[in-house]
């Protein structure tokens, strides 16, 4: 005999066969409902609402409904008011009749989420940990089964999406026996993949946490989600503690070459950070490491390499060849990292040479792949810049040695994104005074006047870099006019002109904080080392044009578009179809931390990407040097000379384009 | 085209292919031809004399043939001795007509070896951990793979039988960017189970080794074995080092009840020890820890708990409940245990409760689920017992706790089977005047005068208290007789009677060595425990008469079967059909490393055993008590009373029985 159930408010409907329970009638019509406890009544998650088909209200033993009777356990469990309201558990109530059931947000499965970080991203809650509720019969003289085989066969027949095959963790079985007893043989299964158990815990525990990192050569950002919410817990960030064996990619592969420890240090230096970064996380979240079930590492090539402990030297000469590109799953046990020891760390694969699981973070945020006609160019700053250049048709990717002056490293006041740090500044083309705004405040200098500046982070150097060009106070060379009528600009200590940003009086640390002649050259280079990768994608696909910019990068604050475009930092485009997105490598970490589809798709992308290498073109250096000046022909960037027209009629003052 | 191909000696023939080459022949018709390059021609163990279808000798160049001509590569590693001669390699050449080739000795691949120790035993060998030689293209600026999918690639294209989804294990991955280049690209990979790298090594390495360890309560025995030609290259034994913790299993389980740490403890003593035989063995044969590609563990339940670290509490109440069943492969590093730390540690299944994966080992070296009609008894001899009765029909299991006196624990003069421990005794009924012999010694005392001896070992224990029984020093009841006439029978310092097996003077110890009325009752409890746990077995399975017992022990020497009989270990049994096979659960620790079919064996076997549990009938205690005494009914024991008969006899002495 079949009945029919609607559910709402999806309006899902279908025939159930007689005495299907709604949960298992949710199942079959893909209806989402939360359920913990496997049906054992315990977690109270899928309480659901009648609207039809349930008579007779206000007598508990007595109501007639095309449901079956209250179970002892809904009894129990379920208030008077509760009853009399047709709540019912959906892993109780079996279909006998036609019914008509409301499904409360509160009981909905959260299978879309909104990423609190960065750009607003919606995804499939889909983590590959997942909390299973069971309960067991006690061992017995006649049951002779191992606690295990218990657990194992209690599972597989609850829960059918479980490999039949599925297997424990060592460290888990290791706490087994004890976690039954105490629990008094109903306990919670972490499981991941739904093949491996990885904690054994007593009683239901719902909770399961993650953790995801973005592993920059400068600057680390990790974050704690929470994998039954996916909610953002805690986020925490350091300068990468390798930086003291060297400021960029290769002085670390030199540093590990010439060292015989080299690699061993730097590789220890990164997880006892990493640890670092996880203890304070979860004690900001009130939880301790060992709860932490995966892991999701995002880096560059090099990065990858030395946090995994593997000889980084092959990658720093021709060919280029890493160890391995495939993504890895890897035991934090294996790794040094302090989390559940049983708890998985998962690394998406390398695209090639120095485009590394950090690009496919960016891209399996943001997506060009799927997106049909539009010519997109994403590129991810940081001391290591990579650039993807394409759509649905075909993706091609480089990477170019930026260094990290983007980052707020090698700048004479620069500093990584704090509170404290100048990340945004305008300049006055008539005066040359500034205004500046600093991480933690609200108000913009000159309207405080003491800000407690300590420096200026990548994006602060991004624009008042491009403020200062737009200004005057420097031309298409770089070089800043020395007969400007400003105290701001000065001659420095060293002898060479710097700018004035903020007079000692008004920072936290005593000193004036300029812009040298120093930091306009390590701007220029790598907005030239930009520059030039992009157009070289964009001759190899045949594009004359880009239809859009993503900028992305591990800033405190997005990036201003304006000033990217105005320090020439990529090809021509349309201001309002550049966009900054924040850490879509740190984003594109944690969509994989909460998705685990999204990692089948970066281990697919990074396939079809094409790699171009790009430092081996005979006319690089040319244009590398050519790329150095402040951009000046109204050919090659129309869209950049609106934008300064527009700032110019503004200000009254003309910019020489 | 295809053409008839013979193989001899084993006369294998079929239709081979045009082109196939005769490797790939010998693999479709079965026959097993040595081969660890893969065809590169380096290993040269193809090697094969070609009897007909070769023709116009003499000649290199011009040879026509029945297969392709030598090779570039053959007439480079071939002497010319070895042309004239029809030596071909197999992987070289190709079938072009009809051939009649002979496999000669070195070149058959070595498909059965025999087990060196213990009792002979013939089985496969096919080893978990096999060596892949490959070479491969350089990496290049054009070929853009990781070094892992390189490698991944090149060895799945080979080798046919490997896992399309090979993988790689993350210390392997650790070690391939250096040996890839070392090994300019020609390297072995160890495969575990066709799965898996776990080891990458420059060049061609033909040699792989594992170890197997009996872990028993008392004595751990450890081998060293050749994967490749079964060969045993080391065995070393050692006293437990948990022993300081309780002597027997359910004082170690109460030690790690009482202490907060004295699983971590116990754990730790057992791998420290198992690290320090693995450096020994090892030592011996030359080579180093990290070449042990694969560890066998075998043990009983509660060391099976406590070396894999597990909470063994459970195990000592009822119901008994192990923490896990079913066999393991753990990684070497998880556990502690310092050899590849890749390697895979394989644990044999646990049966039930007390019958662990020891009695695993002795199941499959033995395999009496194999023997049709034949009612066999085996029974492992150790601190704890297993006993097993059944044939191919149906198996039974039972454990009994035997304590360690048959191990020589627990016995004033016991020792463990080294030089100087007394392993054999005679008495003579007259003159109650011994003969023994000492491990290390050739000649029996009195023969020689000096002994050397330091104690007794188990089989010593058992033949000395059968003689004492067949000489009359002590009776029924176990009690010594105080009215002899000899001064080796005599009040001990602690006024109980003794026995003096060996004068001060023969000694290396410079005491009496004697045997003491608490050794004899400590005997009496062990043989007791066994005999009652053999009888309810034959009761459960409705056996009158058992055909024949294999005894099993970790014993220096084997057991003497007619003083086994002679103290009643076991329900009577014709003497001839008595067998001691030495430590068998070794043994098949040794076979299950060898061939890893064994382990599939196992862990079906291991569930078609039926446990029976014997402590808890009702009448255990008296059945136990009764069977304290020593052997005294002729309807009990028909084929005894023949054989103490017999020897009565020929000493011209009646024994009451």
């Amino acid at each position: 005999m079949e009945y029919n159930v609607i559910f709402q408010p999806s309006g899902r409907r279908g025939k159930i066969e007689e005495d299907k329970t709604l949960l298992e009638a949710s199942r079959e019509l893909g209806v989402d409902i939360e359920n913990t406890c496997g049906g054992a009544g315990t977690c109270k998650k899928c309480m659901v609402k009648i609207e039809e088909g349930y008579f007779e209200k206000f007598n508990i033993d007595s109501k007639m409904s095309n449901l079956s009777d209250l179970s002892a356990h809904e009894k129990r469990k379920l208030t008077e008011e509760q009853v009399e309201d047709n709540i019912r558990f959906a892993c109780h109530a079996k279909v006998n009749g036609d019914v008509l059931v409301f499904v409360p947000e509160e009981s909905r499965g959260a299978n879309q989420v909104v990423l609190e970080t960065g750009k607003e991203r919606v995804f499939n809650l889909n983590p590959a940990v997942k909390n299973y509720y069971v309960e067991m019969g006690k061992a017995t003289l006649a049951d002779e089964r191992g606690d295990w085989e218990r657990l194992q066969q209690a599972l597989t027949e609850k829960y059918g999406e479980l490999d039949r095959g599925l297997t424990i963790d060592y460290f888990a079985l290791k706490t087994l026996p004890n976690s039954l007893r105490e629990g008094d043989w109903k306990i919670t299964a972490s499981i991941w993949n739904d093949k491996e158990v990885i904690s054994v815990n007593p009683g239901l525990v719902e909770k399961a946490y993650g953790v995801a990192v973005d592993i920059g050569t400068t600057t680390v950002a990790a974050y704690l989600l929470d994998l039954k919410s996916g909610a953002l817990l805690s986020k925490k960030s350091m300068m990468n503690p390798q930086v003291r064996y060297g400021e960029d990619v290769l002085s670390r592969i030199t540093y590990s070459m010439m060292n015989e420890d080299g690699l061993e240090k730097m590789h220890d230096a990164i997880i006892q950070g990493l640890n670092d970064l996880i203890v304070k996380m979860t004690g900001e979240a009130e939880i301790i490491p060992a709860q932490v079930a995966e892991v999701v590492l995002v880096f560059n090539t090099a990065m990858h390499h030395i946090a995994l402990g593997l000889e980084p030297k092959h990658m720093g000469r021709s060919p280029f060849a890493p160890a391995v590109k495939q993504s890895l799953n890897i035991k934090s046990r294996d790794m040094g990292i302090n989390v559940n020891p049983a708890a998985n760390v998962h690394v998406l694969p390398i695209e090639a040479g120095f485009v590394g699981p950090d690009n496919m973070g960016v891209m399996i945020a943001e997506e060009p792949y799927m997106q049909k006609d539009e010519m997109r160019l994403l590129i991810d700053i940081g001391t290591n810049g990579e650039i993807d250049l394409g759509n649905s048709d075909k993706m091609l990717c480089t990477s170019c040695a930026t260094g990290p002056a983007l980052e707020g490293a090698q700048i004479k006041f620069g500093m990584r994104a704090a509170p404290g740090a100048i990340e945004n500044v305008e300049i006055d083309p008539q005066t040359y005074e500034p205004r500046y705004r600093v991480i933690g405040k609200e108000e913009w200098y000159p309207d405080i006047k003491k800000t407690d500046s300590k420096g200026i982070c990548g994006s602060g150097i991004i624009d008042v870099i491009a403020e200062m060009f737009k200004a005057g106070i420097f031309g298409k060379t770089g070089r800043i006019n020395k007969k400007l009528e400003t105290p701001r600009v000065r001659k420095g200590a060293d002898g060479k002109m710097e700018y004035v940003l903020a007079w000692a009086d008004e920072t936290s640390i005593g000193k004036d904080i300029t812009v040298t002649q120093g930091d306009i050259r390590a701007v220029q280079l790598a907005k030239s080392a930009l520059y030039v990768g992009a157009k070289y994608l964009m001759e190899k696909l045949g594009v004359e044009k880009i239809d859009s910019v993503t900028l992305a990068g591990a800033f405190g604050s997005y990036i201003n578009t304006e000033s990217a475009l105005a320090i020439g930092m990529f090809p021509d485009c349309e201001l309002e179809k550049i966009v900054a997105v924040g850490n879509a490598a740190g984003d594109g970490a944690q969509v994989a931390l909460l998705d685990k589809d999204k990692r089948d798709e970066a281990q697919r992308v990074a396939k079809e990407v094409e790699f171009v290498e790009t430092a081996v073109e005979p006319d690089f250096q040319q244009r590398f040097a050519d790329a150095m000046g402040f951009p000046h022909s109204k050919d090659e960037f129309p869209n950049l000379e609106k934008v300064l027209k527009a700032n110019a009629d503004k200000q009254g003052k003309a910019v020489n384009l």
